[in-house]
């Protein structure tokens, strides 16, 4: 039986570019399905905002993906997945999933000691959906959680491997030097581009959890089961991604360009809060 | 005559929590006046976003401030003086002063050799206000304008005289260390917290102008000019102040009273885009 919606597009959505690195990851691993990403690059930040807030900016752009007829939702926001999934699953009609419980179910079957650290925003530490996820593939594992509020401006200043930001991320680090850790989730879409700098700083001995990595396997899996993974087989569609953005798109279309596989056209403008 | 304009509150509104600086100097310089503030914590920071979307919310954020019955409005942000300020201007029938023109001037009037330089977010130097004001007054100066995007983040973190601050700091005024420059400009709300950091780089002969100080001197220029400066011979007020902000309000009451004069009782949380 031929089943159409597989070919409707996917939507990925955040609080601004970092979501790019997911959707990065979802090109590479589904190259088949087309997305439709939303950048909220007028709200941003949302790590550092109240579950209440993060919840309602959520909410509309959820609603806004919708009505471009997509089949599922990525939450490709820390902050986002630990505040909002919960409350807008139930809501919608599609399956959606964001990147905190594929990151922590991978670092709880990663773990040989048992010792899982977590970085990420304020809220996202805050709101200790890691360390719930985490218990729930491993009650026994300690779970050590710090917010590193300074990585995502240092990231978007280009420092990425700068003496400055080494030292922030040593200050950052030091309590889990101290701990027996040996699996640390990169907790914030940013992250990631600082890799090397941690490494540098814990070693080889400390496995690195990239939760977009993860969630594009998730995603996969999650397709499969509501039957609408894209077979590759509908009608060639010559524009595939499109990208959304509530501020300064074109900033964000040379963003994007210089990050995602494929050269970005445009970045069009919304009105997200009307 | 009696003039009761002149017992209405004074609107005063920053993208957070950095225009608490201003409302501070407000205090102490005008201390019978009273203030209505309104920080947009839901949407900070202004820094990073386009001229557009800062317009569309500073316009949201003065109708507000209007429906409370203010004699006049104080922009409390360099971001949205810079970029709104002379949009709205014509658009409402009360006086409105922003931070950027009072710190320009004094700027313009302070330099002996006429080499200015000044420090603010990228959104407040790509405007270029700063120089544009600095010329009226003193056409043949030379200004030098340098995006500190990290500060903020340093400021919220507490890092005040912290080595990587300082290190952060040595990095962006290193332009002005080749220049002959003798007056800065703190063009952002948060940057007169690192008064000592940025002293200790530049030396005692370097002016450091903050905008906060001179935009209360302005601000009660303006209230004379209007006749409308409170004479403090109105009935009492018990309750003086009010809070309003568009997120996390209890965090918020509590920055508040760690560098108001005053204990803040409430701050009440106000849906701002609707």
């Amino acid at each position: 039986m031929n089943n159409e919606k597989q070919y409707a597009p996917l939507g990925v959505f955040d609080s601004g570019v970092g979501g790019l690195t997911v959707a990065r990851e979802i090109m590479r691993q589904l190259p088949q399905e087309r997305i439709i990403y939303f950048g909220d690059t007028a709200r941003v930040p949302y790590g550092s905002k109240s579950r209440e807030t993060v919840t309602r900016y959520s909410r509309q752009i959820v609603h806004f993906l919708l009505e471009k007829g997509v089949k599922a939702i990525v939450v490709a926001c820390n902050t986002a997945s630990a505040f909002a999934l919960e409350a807008i699953q139930g809501e919608i009609p599609v399956p959606i999933i964001g990147v905190v419980k594929p990151g922590a179910k991978v670092a709880a079957e990663t773990t040989e000691n048992g010792i899982i650290g977590v970085i990420g925003t304020e809220a996202t530490i805050s709101s200790q959906l890691y360390t719930r996820v985490i218990h729930q593939h491993n009650p026994h594992a300690v779970v050590i959680g710090k917010a590193c509020p300074l990585f995502v401006s240092l990231v978007e200043e280009g420092w990425l491997k700068d003496p400055i930001t080494v030292a922030v991320a040593e200050r950052y680090l030091e309590s889990f030097l101290a701990s027996d850790m040996d699996t640390l989730i990169m907790g914030c879409t940013h992250y990631p581009l600082l890799r090397s700098t941690l490494r540098g700083i814990l070693g080889d001995k400390v496995h690195l959890v990239n939760p977009a990595y993860e969630t594009a396997r998730s995603l996969k899996e999650l397709l499969e089961e509501h039957h609408i993974l894209n077979d590759g087989q509908g009608a060639p569609q010559e524009i595939r991604h499109q990208f959304y953005v509530s501020d300064a798109a074109e900033k964000f279309k040379n963003f994007a360009s210089s990050i995602l596989p494929c050269e970005i056209k445009e970045a069009r403008l919304v009105h997200i809060e009307e």
